[in-house]
């Protein structure tokens, strides 16, 4: 928005420090807090410090004239990197900039930022999975004009820093440098990387607990002599593992393979089935006079059907978790 | 909001480059990322570059006396196609915009935006049904003033674009020129095409395979004998039937036409239903000491209705599909 | 925002193009699209093209000198008409603003324009409702300097246009003049009109059609003699009816009055209590040891049940929709 | 934002009309709609005109040389009262600003504003509640600077105002002179109230009717001599009743008292504990051959419980309501 | 934004008031109100006035020669603090600013501002907790050259300030000076902490007294001798309880830990579970014809129970509140 009618002006903000080889940018990253993740569009929302260190001898000065130990410019005033995230959702904004120059024209750009940025979550192991969260800064300047450094004594996280629903695991930052497949050109990256473990917890509690409660409830049916009440066991486990099957479906985006937590269910829905079935052919035993074979198969499937659930479960886990 | 208060600059501004003839403008689209999709508003947010370029005459410049290769404008002081988007939900949001302008007066222009488009889903095979979203680019000058033409090598989409819940296919761009209906002009169009294909795994998990158990479970009525016990499974799944129902009308739009999954969960109640007089039907023979028949016809519907559901779902396939 | 400080542009832009009479704007206005009918809060958001076409001599130019056959200007520059939506939430947004003077001192102005309207919806028809929303366009100035006209030819929608769960019909613009009820002034005001009808298939399919079969199932107890098997059956009609009217009270905004929607469901609830009182009865019968009575009701109510909810319906349906 | 570099603008702009004592200005408000009303965090957006009315006796010119019956200033350009709202989330919009000033130095001041009010409702006689609503303007002057009063022609509600699930009342507007209880000052306000009645209707027919339905069907239980039926009529009214104890419980605010409609709910599952107990005595006392016992007191909860429940909810009226 | 071209505004804009020691600056804050408190994403969004008071002697006039008591600054016209608040998502809404500076030089500073705040909740006594709510000023200066103090005057709350859900308790202020774990600097921060006490009752009304019915109406199988009807309350039971841990679980964002409420809904889920093991055992002991020790344990169990029930939450109410 600034427009510099004066032409000098114009040539010290607009071009590179060193016009003959690449200007160095020493990049930090500093996460002070999450705002938000939102799983069902796969994006979180982050306030982070910029730290951006660079040379740019045109603005060195000398402090005894001046007096202060260093200059503060007005971003727009001087040349500074056009960086951008990658992966940002529109722009980030910037709750305050702040550039100061030492006398040796050492830049130090300092700029508190919010963003929303996208992430393809990998839900494989939902509820039990941990995510690598990115963020990846990027310039307009090809590489031959910037090159990126990592600043590993401004790249870190604040101890008050939280996210709903997680754990805050260990941050790394690295640069590289990507050819673009749409430009003869370079550019370099920093990929700012944050580990972030779910709480399981919660969905044990709220989901895995309840249902196990359900399919126990489902297996009195191998005791009782009542079709009328196994028929209203069967039927209610149904429903019961269908009000958490919605529950699931809406707090999950839509992905392509089957999750954990989906692995689960499914497999609950497969062992109701199998009781209903069950209780179906016990009444017709019953029916056709063979209370012996009737009772026979209870006093195999009281074992049996918690021993198969077992190890549905543990060959789930190991598909998943191993 | 600038105003460039002398007059020249105006004119440099506002004035096309060639007065007596079209001037060609390069459009290249990429898609960087989509960030959302809503469904039941049918309009989708992305993030992309644009990317513009003409020749302009008037700006072409010695690099032997500037010194520079190329000399870079900020927006507003040098004349750019007013180009906007047609199916825009508001305008779009620029994260930043970059014009370079070459000796010979070529000029690039380079802008990330963001922005919300309308598009109207056909959802007949939701939840197997692919997309072809359209985001058209127009300008605000007659096609006498401004020609489209398509730059391939900047047309493209990133190999880390994902959008939660689709897999993301071949994008395509092409020009047009259209007929205003309001006013007595021809406008350019640049139209960018991406196709999408639904994950459809999530909702055979989570609707269909719920729904075949539902039904199956329903089927258990052809052999019991406990009127009591009937009646409890037929209500449960018509009750089961009834949830699925409400989440998948929560998840689509309204839309005039029957789609897929509504087929199904029509043949859903309807089987139900079947079964439901069918249970009222076995406890009237048995009333009536029809007992003979009650067992015949219990028979007969226990390969009868489900090779009729299997049918009438192949029908439905083979209607919707095909 | 623009501050002229210039005694003459202030005249210019500040004051009408005719003291001593009042000034003609013709106004057309172009529905490009919906983007949101949000029925809960009663307003929609739409984008589309302003057209205001006015006359200012003052800017008369001679195109043989200027070289351009139209002149453009910038807003703020000349005098346009304050214009202003009455029942838009907030202020428009514009995406563009355009502004081309003919030699002789004719304005046209086009603008892209995106607004939150308020409408109170008409729902007693619901789900088969139409409804004529309404965008009022007005001006700051009175009536005495500013009178509009309708541009005909600038004034329609386009053909792409959609509203996801309504048809778009006829578009009808007028102008008139309005009495302000709290200054000593006339108000012109320039009203654009359109219908929409709503989707009314998603509600049979998704609420109507399940609630007749919900009370099909429920006249199951006029065959069976078993008052167990009643009692599920007319309590699972009731738990059924309840999980739409929810759906259908969520999805409602809260309205004075009853619908057509809410007045099916009512003789749903109202039939389904009949069931429920008739299965007492006819237990009480059977307790009774009055058998005979209990078959006779059990004949009549068969025809009779399903004649009076048909005619219930065919009287809600003439007195809603007729 | 605007910053005049001259110094006598700054006086101009930034001193009080008066500097020895107080400036009265008329203050006026007129409710053009209501834009939504968010009860769970208990506040509401709308639009409306704020008239501001004061005499500045710097800007009185003679009409004769300037031409015009008033002069027109930006704002900016002259002082003008700093007002804002007490009760605001944020700060107002403004759709249009407009100054006017008289030959006499009188400055009408009108402007159109949207703004996002808190306000604490009172629940108590939920869902037959009236609420009255309170806008607060207030200065950032000392009420020796300024004063206000209440511009009655100006002050009033648009005949289009709605307010989805309201019916909109009378306002009221007055004056009052506020201590500051952290600046040794006292501060001028202008107070705007206006009363707004909830459309009960739809909760009557919502909820209200269906529970009485439930109760309703809740009582068979009094005529039926199956312990088996009395045992799915019951445990289905609780399940029906929790369903609207959800529904209701997600639509308001948490609020520190209980409701009526939470009375009535808690009196509807009391009478439904008390129908699931006089069921099981019910049931042992035919398991104990007290056939005659049994029978007399189903003759005396037919006519008693529905008379208790009766008494109970019009205590819960008077207790409310009076 | 501002930019100021002549060189003596920068000195005076941008440089401390003493260069050769830490200027103190006077923080108040006062909450007006709050406008949002969202449990999911854990942050409040609050309204409040900043107050800093400092002195700048070179703005130190005579007020005999200017004629008024005090002078008024716009913002970026003189050296003003450069605070922020640390805990902000984004950064904070001024709704005005206001700069005034007595004859010595002493600045006032008044900002209302709106902002959204991170904040972690310790939900482990939830529904009966109590939250310290916290902002923490800061600023970009180092603690050599900025010292806080707090204004005890100027901090405090509104009587009318209120949060849905809450009760507001007393607030706190006090600053201390933190090391940066990133920059070689030590900060001052400020910190303004108030007590909010939730609102328990309408969780003890919608959620723990249904609970309560819903394990007293599971009770009533100590006292019924049929089975059938014992499996319809055990599961109806069971599907109830599910219900509101639904509710529960999409209130609460998930925590790590158990919370008080997730704790009494596990004891209902085990006591439910108690009821069917205990269902199917009377039955099989029936089916055993061991009528007597059915019997026997139905009295016992009629007191045991509840008696258990009421121990198992003493015990919970024990560890989690005290």
């Amino acid at each position: 928005q600034e427009t510099s009618e004066k032409k000098p002006t114009i040539q010290l903000t607009q071009t590179l420090p060193k016009l003959d080889r690449s200007t160095e940018v020493v990049v930090g990253m500093y996460l002070i807090d999450f705002d938000d993740f939102n799983e069902q569009e796969e994006s979180f929302t982050l306030d982070g410090y910029l730290f951006l260190n660079w040379r740019d001898e045109r603005l060195a000065f000398n402090p005894s004239q001046t007096g202060g130990k260093h200059k503060t410019y007005n971003s727009g005033q001087i040349w500074t990197p056009n960086v951008s995230f990658l992966n940002i959702e529109g722009k980030r904004e910037a709750a305050y900039k702040e550039l100061k120059v030492k006398p040796d024209g050492t830049v130090s750009y300092k700029e508190k930022f919010t963003g929303q940025f996208n992430y393809e979550l990998d839900l494989k192991e939902f509820p039990f999975d941990n995510q690598k969260i990115q963020i990846i800064l990027t310039t307009l300047d090809d590489s031959k004009n910037i090159i990126f450094t990592v600043d590993k004594t401004k790249t870190g996280k604040s101890q008050d820093a939280f996210l709903a629903g997680w754990t805050i695991g260990e941050e790394q930052a690295n640069v590289r440098t990507i050819k673009s497949d749409i430009e003869e050109a370079y550019f370099p990256e920093f990929v700012y990387e944050i580990d972030v473990f779910r709480y399981s917890k919660p969905y044990i509690w709220n989901i895995i607990l309840p249902l196990l409660f359900i399919i126990g409830l489902s297996w009195t049916v191998f005791w009782s002599r009542s079709f009328e009440s196994n028929t209203v066991i069967a039927t209610s486990s149904l429903l019961s593992a269908i009000a958490f099957n919605i529950v699931v479906a809406e707090e999950l985006p839509k992905v392509a393979y089957l999750t954990f937590i989906n692995g689960f269910i499914l497999i609950v829905y497969i062992f109701i089935c199998l009781v209903v079935i069950y209780t179906v052919v016990k009444h017709r035993l019953d029916l056709e006079k063979q209370k012996e074979r009737s009772l026979k198969i209870d006093r195999v499937a009281r074992w049996l059907v918690p021993v198969m659930f077992a190890a549905s479960n543990i060959g789930l886990l190991a598909f998943f978790l191993l």
